[in-house]
């Protein structure tokens, strides 16, 4: 088989995919609901987050026509150096980029609303049809965004037959990323903190009580956050990853002649979205079985559906193994680090612990140990990305010139390959949550909330794996793309006929002064979403305190006193607008200061200190918050003193601290990393050109 | 003049530091001091800090013991290949090493508790004499350190002729720094919390009440962490500038023949000491003067007398202007690295207000605030570096092969010239704060309370200015080692016959697992810190818990009730003790697993990934420190509520969590980085020629 016979597969397999997806969304929207109450409100958080999606989209619809229009004029190289063609195909690759992802999280917006009121409804009749449907809604969202980076890449790369095209798709998904996963993080942030922080710490109103009027907007913060925001990320991820293989495998299959590298990764990424089909199909739970055990042996069933079937077919058309060991050394590494997150995380392990019992002599004892925590998780990440990375280069090594970083690219895409369970997984956590509040809000009672409550304790355990995974995977991708820099580096300077780069050398002063600027920007970009949370949050604490103040009756419970949710919704939606912007240009500036400045080697530099202090950060940032968020459970249920305790009370606040570094901070430094990965691949040519230095 | 005419000036000039020193201290002995409670408190804190650091040297000699005998057999080769000279030169320049760091610090400790009375008492007379008494007593620890690091280094030099032994001097220096900055900021801290935690925060007495057991503890910390702590470190950090720009001068001189590198080496740090010792001398402060100032002007004061004295030798004896540059440069980079921490700090200055008035939405908003721009802050400094390294290199690099280096490892010197008065302005700390509890237990009265907290105060804004200095020192000195380790490996694989090294490619697989790693290290060394404190002060603070309920009368203030001061000292000594080794071996060992199994070259990766995360976390941590420190100290001062309100307690929380940051893990980094550095640098033949790899 060629490599057109691959890609044809490939984009069959999406189709198969949307199939699926559409399949499963019929299904959630048959499953029964009555509740008037209910229904209302989920229209109201539909409602709400399709607003600040539209208001998002229009704003990142404007910057991503700017940006069109510059790689139209300057990408891959000046346009009035006369092939114009390429700008063209460049600046249409990156259009679609950004469309396919806002579509992909347009899609998880909409089926995730329909879920949580059926899921919430269904948990009157038990845990079973309730999780079922929770995790269908998700898996739409996971069959859509995987299928779509795979009809995405595929497509693009038949018409343009150019890999540098495909950094331009690439560079378009991530740049949407970037701001919906920083613009959705900070309202989810904003709405979150601010409806506990009036709702249950200052008048002791329960969580989800539907007199509070931030409570549809956190509902909706969910959504915008971790359904369309996570989805956008490993959107992003999952098309980097190939757009990074794939530029080395064109590389390397032009110098051998045969397209057998690039048939391999279609052929890899295609198996990895089949399995991800049939481990979804496969899903199920016992009528009392245990929610977190059904999401994690799904995983399971993937990956094992994963390894058997990419055997098979590289034994079938002949691929390499070395090259398969390598994938599955990724997908290994992958599981063992969401496993290592998980015991920072769980609440059954001694971290959660410690920290639940450091809150006994107050905050900033919860603070300190959750932070501590935090710090050590990243040892066993790193170490897990560094043997990946390691094993990966060493196995495909001896196949020659450029096979070792193509071996890390496909450790990439072999981590990636079960992104569309590891999506739906994630996005059942958000469905699930907004069905406990809906549950709360509709008057379903004790015995229903009591099943919602472990549904989304279960979402929360499973969504710490998910974001170890996500993070790990976008640290091989971005290594990979360093490779993929490195390629297009040495392209453009063939071209233009100067010398290309063999590397970069640390003791190179220029690449060590990108280094410690590119290690600075992580630490500012995600301060600057933190400060973005903090400032929008004392608004709308502002505006809560407002309604409570001025609509009479609110406060004791009047059922005639309807909050005015739509205000808070506005204003988070305003707020996450207007804050994720500077941070997001902030990392771009950086890259364009430093390229320009010190030209490729301080790029080099640049992408290496921005990788390993971004794993970094969010490695620490995600895993302190999950600890935090689940010292606080495990100590509401019954622990150190329980509810309402002193340990409680340190125990929110810590979860409070958690709250923007698991949400926003943590999970947007991804994008971040990647973005500035793609910018700088893209610019290659022009820093090696028209650098200062 | 030849180097040796400049090593017996070194010499020289070292003993008029230490005979100025001798003066400084006399002159501070004869200040009056009639108090008989003072005499016994300040009797009590002596004993203590004694008590601990006679354990903790008794402890770490042992290490010393172990570490000696390694040394002796195994460095700079194993020692049956027959040169057992250089073997036992190394091993004697180790203990030397450790040997002069354990005498400064207990020469610091010796003064420290001897002007804090001083201080106290003094300020009875007004601010002046006060402030003359912290300071000098503080000069007096300056003087020790830097003299005494400038006669090892050139006696050192002198005696062996060895470059190498040098690095045997340094790690010596090195070793004994880690684990005294470790042990003195987990002792510091374990007090300062609990003492904080039991005293102001669950019984509402003010900071300093003698009835609070912890109290005696508290000011102990003081001296033992800040003081014999912080010389540690900067006589660490200073002998290994001066080690890695002689360990490069002596190669470049072995090329050409002529001794004029390790000459100026010696002459620059020479009039470092010289420019120190006008800088003390000159130091004054006004009747009504304000000792920010006063302490401000003398650092600015020497930085200008270092650089005229410089560029007279440059023109005298003839030594390279380029090379002069590269050491302003870093000089210039450190102040202004100092002035952008103060900014991050200073009670007058934005972060400071925002963080205050977060502080009234709660303490998560306090910690998230004081975060953010804690990471912030990193920005400016790594720039500094950056900047630094590049502009050193670039200005040398024309003078030959090998000079870029050296220029960074000048511009490293020059950063830590003006070290004596950066220690002096940095011990003046601790005792003035000493001598602000001495005032209060003394029972002194309001208006020399006034007095002491002004002088406190002006310690706390110039210890954050001094810690981002020795925060950037470190960062430039350990650029420069990595310079040193290539130089290092190069030679001994010229002995060896095999292939050298010409630099650290970051594509080279064994360099990015290498690097990976190192980044992780100062993450996990920072949090088993921190986690240390926090098992200590749970010890502790269950100790006072204990004596408030057994002792009668303590809780009402019965002067006859006498707590047992020497119990929590005794549990801050031995927690500190058992917890600091833990982490430094952790360090140690983590650098011998990955030359052992990746070689030089992931030996290369990982110092580089240490360096990119060590500095990125000390800065973040110092600075969120020292920002909470004054945030709470501006609402205590009644701003945004004042003492007792919500903001204040919230202020607390930050406080708090700010105490292990920047006392105990932040200005531990520093050290850490440096030993991994030197660890390497001595084992660069082993792991050249017996890595798995």
């Amino acid at each position: 088989m060629n490599a057109f016979m691959f890609e044809i597969i490939s984009i069959v397999i999406a189709f198969i995919a949307f199939i699926f997806a559409g399949w499963l969304y019929k299904w959630v929207e048959k499953q029964p609901s009555s509740n008037a109450k209910i229904a209302q409100v989920g229209g109201l958080i539909r409602q709400g987050a399709k607003t600040f999606l539209n208001k998002e989209y229009r704003v990142l619809a404007r910057f991503a026509g700017v940006a069109a229009v510059l790689i139209l004029v300057f990408l891959p190289s000046p346009i009035w150096k006369g092939e114009y063609m390429q700008n063209i195909l460049m600046a249409l690759s990156y259009i679609a980029g950004t469309v396919f992802s806002a579509i992909a999280g347009k899609i998880g917006i909409q089926i995730a609303t329909i879920a949580n009121i059926k899921a919430a409804e269904a948990a009157k009749n038990g845990i079973k049809p309730s999780f079922m449907a929770g995790f269908r809604g998700g898996a739409v969202m996971g069959m859509a965004v995987v299928g779509s980076s795979l009809l995405g890449v595929s497509a693009v790369f038949m018409i343009t037959g150019d890999t540098t095209a495909l950094l331009g798709f690439s560079f378009g998904a991530s740049s949407l990323a970037l701001f919906a996963k920083a613009g959705g993080g900070i309202f989810t942030k904003t709405a979150d903190i601010s409806a506990d922080l009036v709702g249950k710490v200052e008048l002791g109103i329960p969580e989800d009580d539907p007199r509070n009027p931030a409570v549809i907007a956190d509902n909706v913060g969910d959504n915008v956050g971790d359904v369309a925001g996570m989805g956008a990320d490993l959107f992003d991820s999952n098309v980097a990853s190939m757009a990074a293989a794939l530029v080395m495998a064109g590389a390397l299959d032009a110098l051998s002649g045969a397209a057998i590298n690039v048939s391999m990764v279609f052929c890899y990424a295609a198996i990895g979205l089949l399995a991800s089909i049939i481990g979804v199909a496969m899903a199920k739970i016992g009528k009392h079985g245990s929610p977190t055990r059904a999401l994690n042996s799904s995983t399971y069933v993937t990956t094992a559906i994963y390894g058997v079937l990419t055997a098979a077919a590289t034994y079938l058309f002949d691929f390499s193994w070395r090259i398969w060991g390598a994938c599955i050394v990724g997908l290994l590494v992958g599981v063992i680090i969401g496993i290592a997150s998980d015991y920072f995380t769980d609440d059954t392990k001694k971290p959660v612990h410690y920290v639940a019992r450091a809150s006994k002599s107050g905050p900033a004892f919860t603070v300190l140990s959750g932070i501590s925590y935090g710090l050590l998780s990243v040892l066993p990440a790193m170490i897990g990305i560094a043997v990946a990375a390691l094993a990966a280069y060493k196995l495909c090594e001896p196949m020659g010139d450029g096979y070792a970083m193509f071996g890390i690219s496909m450790a990439a895409v072999g981590m990636l390959s079960i992104v569309g369970m590891i999506i739906s997984n994630d996005a059942y956590g958000p469905i699930v949550d907004n069905a406990r509040g809906l549950a709360e809000m509709g008057n379903l009672g004790d015995k229903v909330l009591d099943i919602t409550d472990e549904l989304d304790s279960a979402g929360n355990t499973v969504k710490a794996v998910t974001k170890g995974f996500a993070i790990a995977a976008a640290g091989l991708t971005v290594i990979a793309l360093l490779g993929a820099f490195m390629s297009e580096v040495n392209t453009a300077a063939a071209e233009l006929g100067v010398e290309g780069l063999v590397g970069f050398d640390i003791i190179n002063p220029m690449v060590f002064f990108g280094l410690l600027i590119g290690a600075a920007i992580p630490a500012v970009f995600s301060a600057m979403l933190m400060l973005g949370v903090d400032r929008n949050a004392q608004r709308m604490v502002g505006e809560i305190h407002r309604q409570f103040d001025t609509i009479p009756g609110l406060k004791v419970g009047d059922p005639n006193a309807v909050p005015e949710y739509d205000k808070c919704i506005e204003i988070a939606t305003n707020g996450a607008i207007k804050e994720l912007i500077p941070a997001g240009l902030m990392a771009i500036i950086a890259t364009l200061g430093v390229g320009f400045i010190g030209g490729v080697q301080a790029i080099g530099g640049f992408l290496t200190g921005n990788i390993v202090s971004g794993l970094l950060l969010a490695l620490f940032m995600s895993n302190s918050g999950g600890l935090w968020d689940n010292a606080k459970k495990y100590v509401e249920s019954g622990h150190e003193g329980g509810k309402g305790s002193d340990a409680h009370k340190s125990a929110v606040v810590g979860d409070t601290v958690g709250d923007p570094f698991k949400d926003t901070a943590g999970p947007s430094i991804n994008t971040q990393i990647t973005v500035v990965s793609l910018v700088s691949s893209l610019l290659s040519t022009l820093f090696l050109t028209m650098s200062l230095f």
